[in-house]
């Protein structure tokens, strides 16, 4: 986040700063969200909705799940949610108490760490191999011959990566979890970002998982801060009462124009073509930049480095790619405590003529920084 | 809930019910503010902001202390928030460990006790007397001579009552808190809406308080969820911390709409002017009714009702009057879970005639039902 502020700082100076730091899309929600929410705003009164989310949204949500995974969810388990960061907060009120050990990966999204110990959770950091991805072998270790684990927590496709979990290992992963008693909390926030075939998700191997989704990756509404969560049925109550008191519900007009999110895949697909292009030219490009890709770009809009060849000390490559060269990526430390020094994550989720001149101006850095 | 909910049910199958029940505003949030959400949808990307809120809204709020209330608020101080609900939680997880001590007024608002219960926190409920609002000598006498309070939190205008706490009082309340490491928040989210006075903040009193606010009362912006914080210096670096974890960061078109708020006052004002018409008929009519008023009804827009001369159980009362007049109203059990049970709270947020025609039909029923 140092290098985000000073990235706007700059910015703010008037320098040309190209940001591959931040995880949003740079396109705006698709026009009939926009439109949805026009209406909305003409209709009158902006007010609290049910705790659950309108009835309407979370009917789209079920109707989604059908056409794009061929999954039946009843409606009765869907939660709307203010973005994924209420979905996780509440995923872990509702399944774990303070002191319990709940497992994530290393590297991983940095928000899991920090809300789990706001609540007092034990963090317990299961470092990830060359694949990139959580396996089951990985989980049972974690978990066999130590305190227990009471719930794990995992995205495919991830952040920083971008590795997505095999359909079998997935499988297993949710079998290992499912035998030991341990609550499984699927991210499945970049949906819809994959690159190498069609999603699979976790409800469609075991209907008892928690599932956390949003529209603020592939439906482009990182600001309108909303989200969803698929629950085990003993799970809704205790979480609609958390939500009623914790968030009351998430933004109306967010819902309201959310409810239109899934007619918009033309426009969103052309979206993801331009992520694919860029992606497809940094697999290439950075590893001739000596940025070793460190585990395979198949989803989201990441790619995650090893810059060993160049610094141990991602946080000072970091600052000193930003004043020298101008461009904004994120330390490796944000996503693992650990191994995080000699990495970095690039996004590209901004336009392709971005990418095409930060890499540039990474190359003419590095050669003249060597 | 459970009221809301039947309610909601009733509505649904075509029944005509007035709702006393919840606390928001009828009327849309004022043209000034859906124009510029427009203005927001059409500029482009709705995305992330800073944690802290976006700056012009920081500013605006700035010049808000400056004007309502002729208090100097550095803008370095304010933070904004997804409502009143993320600032409470973040408050607490930035005030308080598990365990600690802080003490509520019975009655309250239900969601801090339940917030500081997911938190860990042990609750203090502190009963009020006749005066309806928290003194020194009570806060006083729950901290010297027990495990001492960590924190204190109270409101006024108050939820469920109304009631103001006069400025001598508040100012001996802030300096008993203050006098004892008593960390005090004051949440001022019923302000403008007081009908006996001008409103006093905290800060105005002692700068180093934490104050509490949103756009949701008096702004009439409840669905966009966007509130506000003004923290002592110390804290405002924790809260940017965990807002970025655990909200990222408030709904940018909530916030590019709430900037520009503050110039709504004459439309805003005219809304108020309704609930004064209200509050002075039900300030009449509710006692002639043989439902008592508890506590002044000085502003916000609830009266807290003594139900005793009709029944001992609020939540029994409170459902046949659904079932049987078509007025929802909330037991008193939601706002304090010892005395609830002869208390009953009537929100006149609707309109004037909603007021008129559900006192009127409350009087049928008693009269039929007595």
């Amino acid at each position: 986040m140092d290098v985000l502020a000073e990235a706007n700082r700059l910015k703010a100076d008037g320098h040309d700063v190209i940001s591959m730091a931040v995880g949003q899309p740079s396109d705006p929600a698709p026009q009939i969200v926009r439109e949805a929410a026009r209406e909305a705003l003409a209709d009158g009164r902006i007010g609290y909705t049910d705790a659950l989310g309108l009835a309407g949204l979370r009917e789209a949500i079920a109707a989604h799940y059908a056409d794009h995974y061929g999954v039946e969810v009843p409606v009765s388990r869907i939660v709307v949610t203010t973005g994924s960061s209420a979905a996780f907060n509440l995923a872990f009120l509702a399944l774990f108490d303070a002191g319990d050990r709940v497992a994530i990966t290393a590297p991983g999204y940095p928000a899991y760490r920090n809300i789990m110990a706001a609540l007092g959770l034990e963090v317990v950091e299961i470092p990830l191999g060359q694949e990139g991805y959580l396996t089951a072998a990985q989980l049972a270790e974690a978990h066999d011959g130590h305190q227990p684990l009471k719930g794990v927590l995992f995205a495919s496709p991830a952040n920083p990566t971008g590795a997505i979990i095999p359909d079998a290992e997935l499988a297993e992963l949710l079998e290992c979890a499912a035998s030991r008693g341990i609550a499984a909390i699927s991210d499945e926030i970049y949906h819809r970002l994959n690159y190498v075939g069609p999603d699979k998700t976790a409800l469609a191997i075991r209907p008892d998982v928690t599932v956390i989704n949003s529209f603020s990756k592939y439906y482009c509404m990182t600001g309108w801060r909303i989200g969803w969560m698929v629950l085990p049925e003993e799970l809704v109550r205790p979480v609609e009462r958390i939500q009623q008191s914790l968030y009351i519900s998430a933004p109306e007009i967010s819902q309201r124009a959310a409810i239109r999110a899934f007619e918009a895949s033309s426009e969103l697909d052309a979206v993801k073509q331009r992520y694919r292009q860029s992606r497809d030219m940094l697999m290439k490009r950075l590893p001739q930049l000596g940025l070793r890709i460190a585990a395979p770009m198949d989803g989201a809009f990441y790619a995650y480095c090893d810059v060993s060849m160049h610094t141990n000390d991602s946080m000072a490559f970091a600052r000193r790619m930003l004043a020298e060269a101008h461009v904004a990526a994120t330390p490796g430390l944000d996503f693992d405590t650990v191994e995080g020094r000699r990495f970095m994550r690039f996004s590209y989720a901004g336009s392709v003529g971005e990418m095409v001149e930060a890499t540039g101006r990474i190359e003419r850095w590095l050669g003249g920084a060597g």
